[in-house]
């Protein structure tokens, strides 16, 4: 969590807060629907998704959507649902926003019978496209994963 | 989902986020503790709860007091926790506001065991009652269960 | 519960609302990561740790790294995540902050396996210190514990 804590003075605004949130509400709507091609397009044309603990890396939008293909048949009847919290926003520069977050991720099947994923420390970096928030890179770590 | 993402650039404000976080955190601690009354003045005195996914639907204060009532046995020395996540907070019109999100619901008996219901995806519309926001309608639907 | 809904018709601004989430995102960040150390910082050097529930009562930031030591060996090989939710800001006077929480805490083990602690509701009391937010009291109540 390198970038953590890094500005440990930075007040985020409330409009920031509220449209960052709303950012990842639509984003995470998107994958838990399985839809790959809009959820693709929340990330910058060449943004990168990096699992660290399982070394699965995709660069640009379109290796995401071919690994994301590959994916789905372990969604079958299964909905998934990512839920987050204590989002920490930083500026790492005038162009790019730094936000991480703790990640809880539920499987509910047909029956209504949750079962958890590990939880997860997400690193994102925002930035802005055309005025709109869009992801550049996101890295995430399975907790407690042997380093 | 039929409200959500509907009008993808609007862009909430920091003071109505706060503001709509505010109104569940108050009306979910009543709910969870079992304050039906005043759980039920939180909606509009037509108010609608529509559990889609099993086919319950109570129109109006009454209605709403009267099946939660019948429901209370199955409670007893349990602490329900209805925990929100992603609200996507939207305008419909000059007067109501469509909040979804979603929704990870605990039982917590007293020896401390915790169990899980089935996630929820939950779709509220909310419109002010002298100023405050109250809820309208909510519909609920459980994720996974079959069309 | 005593302090929560007190001040039914505040509504907290935007800017106040992401302050406290951000002092809660890089106060459990170092909870979590056990950095008791500065985890007791985030407290005022007369800060209270009251776990309601099992009659554990930490006074002073001393006290409160002395107790969280001697907790450490439990925690060998196991991420723990504090997630919260539905947090109600009030202000208890021009100085103090009621800010009260729900609590879901997860224990992830080096397998990625996911276990529960009860569900907690949390009442703090949060000051100003040289302007930035630091919390004077946490209590802390395990849900459905018998009274």
């Amino acid at each position: 969590m390198s970038q953590a804590i890094q500005t440990p003075n930075f007040v985020v605004s409330g409009d920031l807060y509220a449209e960052v949130r709303t950012f990842y509400a639509r984003q995470m709507r998107l994958l838990d629907q399985l839809d790959i091609q809009r959820y693709a397009e929340t990330f910058t044309e060449d943004g990168v998704v990096d699992h660290a603990s399982r070394g699965e890396r995709a660069q640009g939008r379109a290796a995401m959507i071919a690994g994301m293909r590959q994916a789905l048949p372990r969604y079958a009847g299964i909905a998934v649902r990512h839920f987050f919290d204590h989002l920490l926003i930083e500026p790492l520069d005038d162009e790019r926003l730094s936000v991480t977050y703790y990640s809880l991720v539920t499987r509910t099947d047909a029956a209504g019978a949750v079962v958890f994923e590990p939880t997860f420390t997400v690193e994102d970096v925002l930035v802005r496209v055309d005025g709109a928030l869009a992801a550049k890179s996101r890295t995430v770590y399975r907790d407690g994963a042997p380093a």
